[in-house]
């Protein structure tokens, strides 16, 4: 296994290579301050995001994309954190603030680094049009951008990873996911990929569970992607 | 329609950004000359594209992806040239030609310039490898790669060009596809996209048509990206 040299790296996005909370949370603050919208509402949207797309993994609903996700989960909370009403475009530039996330510090150059020796591709539950802005604005740099909305399925699905693999012409085992959550490592390893963890400890703030400790099982395990950049593979 | 600000850039990608005849010509000299392909050889695998592609898109076979097509029409025209015995290497060798085609001279630095104003993505029929592949080797900046792969259809149905506004979550008139083949643009206009004819006079080499005059009925006609890149739209 260790022998097939890798080609391609697929990286998650959402905490693995932005900062979404804090992201979130300072783009909301004059927005979120004059209405009622605070660290609270932002970890609480988050927390709608895996059981909205599980109600599309398990066939309960028809395939939304996570625009229409956030934009539902985030009018559910209006109403539970009890905000003032707002104008649809009030809605939808807060809604679209995933799409403006900061990068994890290292991560523009690091990309830049990595894009010498391998093709870059999002794997991500972000639809197409949010990673496009979103790579945008935070210069990250990638060959292309894989969505579960181009494969109609959300990761953990299989048909993700094995999607993405297919398309970049790539056994599964030529390519690695790059990911801060150990559960869709497993998955992507659990399909063939390889897999390098990436510690993100800030990812939920000072709620974070992390402590410090590096899993095991994955093909690397590092705290940064210049670390990822100074391995061989 | 005028006043519907254009978003995003579809860029038609054989002919248009990259010289494919001069270049698998170049690339298959040494190689050719001691098998004996020569131009003819270009042309006739050139032709074979259009009639492979049609199969897929009537219905008659299914889906396969364009290094399957070029794989297919290359065995084919082996055969009727009357190479010589090829290894599966040398025969992999040939059909990745393709992968590695070089732009017309000026389109590397008019992506840069265009990325500044606009999402750029390829909406071609080659295959997501090839695309990504053949953009790294001429130094095309895209923000995506759109490939009839994605959408399982092949250029000009109506799939590709509303499944790659669909994506960028643009109504088709926010997109442009930029081409030098009338036809894909005519079938863009037809689906509500807007569209940039590019003159590309040597695409054919010698045997070419063009009789250099522009035509009508675009959005915009143009002798190079640098001109398309001193519009406003």
């Amino acid at each position: 296994m260790a022998s097939v040299r890798i080609r391609a790296l697929l990286f998650d996005v959402f905490g693995t290579l932005v900062d979404w909370r804090g992201s979130i949370a300072g783009q909301l603050e004059t927005f979120g301050n004059e209405r009622g919208i605070a660290y609270a509402f932002v970890d609480a949207w988050r927390g709608e995001y895996v059981p909205s797309m599980d109600a599309v993994r398990n066939g309960s609903r028809a395939w939304a994309n996570l625009d229409t996700l956030h934009g539902e989960s985030f009018d559910r909370l209006a109403e539970r954190f009890a905000l003032p009403p707002l104008s649809a475009d009030e809605r939808r530039w807060a809604v679209w603030r995933w799409h403006e996330l900061e990068p994890w510090p290292e991560v523009p150059a690091a990309l830049e680094r990595l894009h010498e020796r391998y093709v870059l591709a999002t794997l991500s539950n972000g639809n197409v049009e949010l990673l496009i802005d979103l790579a945008r604005h935070a210069k990250l740099r990638f060959d292309t951008i894989f969505s579960a909305e181009i494969f109609r399925h959300y990761k953990p699905d299989r048909q993700t990873y094995l999607g993405a693999a297919a398309l970049l012409g790539c056994a599964p085992a030529e390519t690695m996911l790059v990911a801060a959550h150990e559960s869709d490592l497993r998955a992507a390893a659990g399909n063939g990929l390889r897999t390098a963890f990436v510690s993100r400890p800030a990812e939920y703030g000072p709620r974070s569970t992390s402590n410090g400790v590096m899993p095991e099982g994955f093909d690397a395990a590092v705290r940064s992607l210049d670390a990822l950049a100074e391995l061989e593979f």
